[in-house]
């Protein structure tokens, strides 16, 4: 009932009347002040007034699966949320939930990871209430080889994701990383579990930096939120929805092909590679050149200064380079 | 000391007197005394003549970790073992202990299996007492894309291993079937956590039938044990360290090169399906063909009745043929 009521002031202009109310869901006009006196207890602004009825004044940022669910409607990525107030880390969950049966498009959230991962074992700081720390199980039938294009996919909805929450331009630093004039504002970690001719499931790590006012002086060169660049706080929860939007589209277009025929073009929009000087830092010996975008597998095409192409693997090599995004 | 003693009865030819255990290991009579119970209650046959000291007369079948540190001897593989009496699957046992850190050459074993893994999600029928059930954890620094060539090198050491341990000729059902007498007597399960660009740990569950001396009907046809094929009981700690001896060589030669180049010839002469007819159950479209060995990177090479070479992935085809190894 909770949800239904998150829904339907929402959905109201105006006042949405205790009548009205009570005959929709069945229930008394106590069982509704009820739910009204916890929703504000839990952050929403709700004004009552009497021969009108209710009216949102503004949505709570809070992660609860009644939030959530009240943005739902028929997807199937983020119709199960598992919410965390603290864990160590939401892809270490979403796994321990994937090995114990999970279905495909459980969402894990948390308002604090205390161990939040990065990619290649790194550490990820993810201070409190501020960030969208947030994990997708998918379980599609790939090879493991073909999971890197799963990063390219959730970046690009990350991208969509923000420009619809913040009107920022979001750009993409290939592979996975999400760009805001030329700082990061998201990264993403995916892992996944498998045998060598089957995935058992993905769980797509992404955290995004949203609400924080300012950055530790070793990261601020390079790191930014979506408050510090709109100057606005997002809803957690309506971005990570968003998320959960795009990405269903873009997912789709991918299983139909496995691999990024259909989704190459929008996300060589965003690349802030394209057209600029990459270097490459190959393990065979560092070289220049020119990345002219990505191939239908996601990976990076470079021209060498010498004029041959160089097709860039994420596992064999990083990728400098200006990025700033204009 | 118990591991100690084990190892120093199997070297002894004849009587090792209770003196010459007593100054080696620093410790009194009774100290020896009370080990040689304890053995005795395990399994162990061991005589004891006065002045002449104890011998050795059969050594037990179990699967104790003394045990199978009584045939270590520098090697990497099998160092750390974890011995359970009854667990539901030795791959997720494996799985647990590498997500909390085991490493790389952590084996694990069980006497019974409740829930016995096979691929793809089937069931591994794996009684008390009879079969070597047992997965080994590794942590190469390889694409995930290049596991699969992991349970290829896993079949080959399991072969040698069988053909050391019961003299029977082991044959290889490509990929990673080891057969006797053009019959299964081990199934091969390889298992990964992954980013796509870097492998976390690699778990390889081997099942090996050792000394049942029946099967169901339904799998008699298809199945058998090295004690049907032998005639001869096979201790499974043996052979079990037989496996981790055989898989140390050929995973330091495949982990040189990232493929299977100095393994091939090996694997190749005994692949049951080389030069002979195979039907591959293509997705697209089965067709029938010649097997003329693998690749580098463990593909089947099949030359099809129109003359056109395929190189099989396992991820997309089954093989049927005749297999008969003589």
């Amino acid at each position: 009932m909770k949800t239904e009521i998150i829904r339907m002031l929402k959905e109201t202009d105006g006042y949405l009347s205790g009548q009205e109310l009570c005959s929709r869901l069945h229930v008394s006009r106590t069982a509704v002040w009820k739910v009204m006196e916890q929703l504000r207890g839990e952050g929403y602004e709700i004004e009552a007034v009497r021969h009108k009825g209710y009216r949102l004044v503004q949505a709570a940022d809070v992660l609860t699966a009644a939030e959530f669910a009240s943005f739902m409607s028929g997807r199937q990525l983020g119709n199960q949320v598992d919410c965390n107030e603290e864990i160590d880390s939401t892809n270490n969950r979403a796994k321990y939930l994937a090995e114990h049966g999970a279905p495909e498009g459980t969402l894990v959230t948390a308002e604090v990871q205390t161990a939040g991962k990065g990619r290649r074992g790194r550490t990820w700081v993810s201070p409190p209430g501020t960030g969208a720390w947030f994990s997708l199980i998918l379980r599609p039938e790939i090879l493991p080889a073909y999971a890197s294009m799963l990063t390219l996919t959730a970046a690009l909805a990350v991208a969509e994701a923000i420009e619809d929450a913040s009107g920022l331009s979001a750009g993409i630093k290939w592979p996975n990383d999400v760009v805001v004039s030329g700082k990061k504002v998201c990264g993403i970690l995916t892992e996944m579990s498998a045998e060598p001719d089957q995935i058992h499931y993905v769980v797509i790590g992404i955290g995004i930096n949203v609400n924080m006012t300012e950055f530790p002086e070793e990261i601020e060169k390079t790191a930014t939120s979506l408050y510090i660049e709109s100057g606005r706080r997002i809803r957690r929860s309506e971005l990570i929805m968003s998320v959960m939007k795009h990405m269903e589209r873009w997912y789709r277009v991918f299983l139909n092909t496995s691999d990024l025929t259909g989704l190459k073009e929008d996300y060589m929009a965003r690349l802030v590679n394209l057209n600029r000087q990459v270097t490459v830092l190959d393990p065979r010996g560092e070289y220049r050149g020119m990345c002219l975008g990505i191939d239908d597998n996601g990976l990076l095409l470079v021209k060498r200064e010498d004029e041959t192409m160089e097709k860039v693997m994420s596992g064999e090599v990083s990728v400098r380079g200006v990025y700033g995004y204009t």
